[in-house]
């Protein structure tokens, strides 16, 4: 059984953006039309996603096999992900848009710990310049983008385990254009390229190891698209939470300091031996 | 000064195909069909490229400083490539299209040796699947393919030494569609991919190690486009072979026998001194 | 249910050099003394493996669930693998010392095309330099050799499925040396590193695909040393094929020319549906 | 002219632990022998570099065609690293030990940021889990380690910038051993692997990129052993730094918005062209 969790940043959807919230360089003047755009945003996902962007994806992966899932957000205390839920998560799956700068650094640094002792990530969309992927990738994660274009995510790497089920190439009406220069770390593996029909192109489905944790990135996902209704979409996440599932979890994050080299151990063993 | 080595297989240009050269699996029928193909492209390729499609590009590095060219071609003696030559190479840049079963074994397997003593290759275009490439890189080479698309030549690695004085990208009117899935091993750098206008996408400016030499494929220049009129496309071939020539020459190619461990060596020493 | 093959050269274990077997570039005194090598070392190799090396670990693979194993050797027809054993293999198991070059090149391009659909290839010890690595790969897998050492293999990819269930480390008692440099392609995954008290390293386990096949080489397995025995030796190789068994099957290994390009398509369905 | 920055944590080699300075989770009895520990060792390095360890490397560097050499440490102001001097820095080279808490977060942010723009960062020794190496990578950087060992030191990729003028091996009579499980990402290249006489191995020369900036960690330097006075590690770090030195700088760290697409664009270009 995979522990899945999704956290989901949900400023958006509920239309409130908290009270403490200001993004980092916005002055006040610009404050007020963001939040006037916060709210005007959340009748559109109703629209889209009428059960929730998140819970879209929860109730697909509820009806898999072996797939237990926790749905949270970020409006919950602690941020939706205490201590006791993180340790019992397998794998995390991370949607965030505006409220990045919102997420506390040690909450952040806990979930990067997590990663290293084994925890598979999904980063979806608009995570891509989200704290925890920042400090696990150690780039900026900025690429070019622009409003809805029509995507085709073509499928380069057909024998991975995340492409499984899909076929040539998937086509999404509407998403957010994400372009490159991607500034990420060379992928370990490419799995999809994205093609919108404006000119761009992306690396838009990647993995990378962290320690004993896998991650992939994947970039549909706009919260007033429908990428989340595409079988084939919900079908690679589904394939991707099964692929970074931990193998083995490491016990502690520190230096190991050895007394006793390995030749010296064999030596004194085989003296005991005598 | 970078010795650099055109080899150009040059049966459309010359319109002549070899007496005894007969593409594998195909009927005689056919063979009158792709002889007059052949000699059709001739005048097509003269047109486009007065000078000759590799006599451009040679103009152009015969230009760059510290670069030394000399051009072959396919019909010459030995294939255009005696051992005396590729002895004299320091980057090979291959342009290859309906000939590559012409080329016998033996040479692909000198031009292989000679990569893993330092040697660089630079594979343009059609080259994809040839010999030499699938030897090299161990993969079939295979992609979809498609007649005359305009192609948008993203660069994602700016900081790439291939990518110096090249823009975000280059557009190209029309060239042959070359799209994924492209089966070749994961690049160890990845510095272009191209859209196509038709809807696809392709890894298109790819480095890999093999031995002490250095690969680069390109995907532009069909025989009867325009690419290598392109500047940024010339400054780009220009820049792969600069980067391409050899930092170190391998003596041998072979396992070496160690008779005497390093450990046994020093204490052997230690034992000298006294 | 995995179909293993395990395809053993066994010159050494029958004793027995083929007639027409002629090692490149050996003299004629030398092959006398080369045959009474091999025969010299049948008898040692009875001794370390009574059932015979490969028989070794077949026998440990059949004990294995969801494990189905073939065990072949080159003197049987067809040099043991007949196009119809090959079409039904999902993981070959390859161990070969001093016959590479008498295995045809007609079968090594089989071998790697059915690699490029999708079957797993484990290459065991002195294959390194097999023709169906090099070809695979691309490098001449030269390395230092020296006889047989002390060799202490580390796990330094403990989160990888291949080392699951091994120690930090493992110690064999004497293996033949292979150390760097390994002309091999950069590794996409190193799982394990070898010391060997004489003073050597190697990157001794070690993942690449191609095509829709995975390969992994696996360094201990002297014919004369005991690492078969070794539960972990026996244990990474099961895991290995577990590892590389085949996810999806690639059907057809050429170029699909694309007579209508996806956008046109699209186009074409919008109209139908007017 | 490459202007190359060492920065030095000085800590030891004073003998003076800041004040203020308290590593994480140390009792206060445990501070007192970590002081008396500090004001020993730089008895002992003064020994074994006379003219300081930095200074021992910045001497070399200043003697090297085309490298300008600023030297600084941790206990000047701005912790020796003030915003001018980092923005006049093309390859920052970092040994730092006990103070790695000791560094400001803004400060290390603002040199990830500076690589993300084209800086290039050699990392020394026991700069493994400092801060800018985990923001870097994203991994924690542990690993094993033992008091001095005997250290030989293999090149594994003679054709490596890095490795150009460097033997088969080097021997370090007296080194910290630091042996895997290593944990950083998967290096883009090894160039370097060392053996420990203890019995341990270490991906010791490491490469990656981020951004338009490079990075390369080297496990030699010891403050009390004698590394720095080895001709070829010299060697190697001058090679480094060239290797490292900035092929172009990124201007803006940020998602740049597209108002008008590529194909919008062009398509406006040709009208107004009529």
């Amino acid at each position: 059984m995979i522990r899945v969790t999704l956290w989901y940043e949900n400023i958006q959807e509920s239309g409130k953006l908290p009270k403490e919230f200001k993004p980092s360089g916005m002055g006040e003047e610009n404050l007020v039309w963001f939040r006037q755009m916060v709210e005007d945003s959340a009748a559109k996902i109703k629209e889209v996603y009428p059960k929730g962007l998140m819970e879209t994806l929860a109730e697909h992966l509820r009806a898999c096999d072996n797939i237990q899932v926790t749905s949270v957000t970020m409006d919950m205390p602690e941020y939706g992900l205490p201590q006791e839920l993180l340790e019992n998560t397998d794998v995390l799956v991370w949607w965030a848009h505006l409220g990045h700068e919102a997420v506390p650094d040690r909450l952040v640094e806990r979930i990067q710990r997590r990663v290293w002792m084994g925890m598979g990530l999904i980063s979806l969309h608009s995570s891509h310049p989200s704290k925890i992927m920042c400090r696990l990738l150690g780039t900026s994660g900025t690429l070019r983008w622009r409003d809805g274009d029509f995507c085709r995510i073509w499928n380069i790497n057909p024998a991975h385990p995340i492409a499984q089920g899909i076929p040539e190439y998937i086509d999404l009406e509407e998403e957010e254009m994400y372009g490159e220069p991607f500034d990420i770390p060379a992928p370990e593996e490419i799995v999809f390229l994205s093609w919108f029909r404006g000119g761009e192109v992306l690396r838009s489905g990647c993995t990378w190891h962290r320690g004993c944790g896998k991650i992939f990135y994947f970039q549909p996902g706009h919260e007033t698209n429908t990428a989340y209704h595409n079988p084939y979409v919900k079908k690679i996440i589904e394939n991707a939470v099964r692929w970074a599932a931990p193998v083995v979890w490491r016990k502690q994050i520190e230096c190991s300091y050895i007394e006793v080299s390995p030749e010296s151990e064999q030596k004194n063993a085989r003296r005991d031996e005598k």
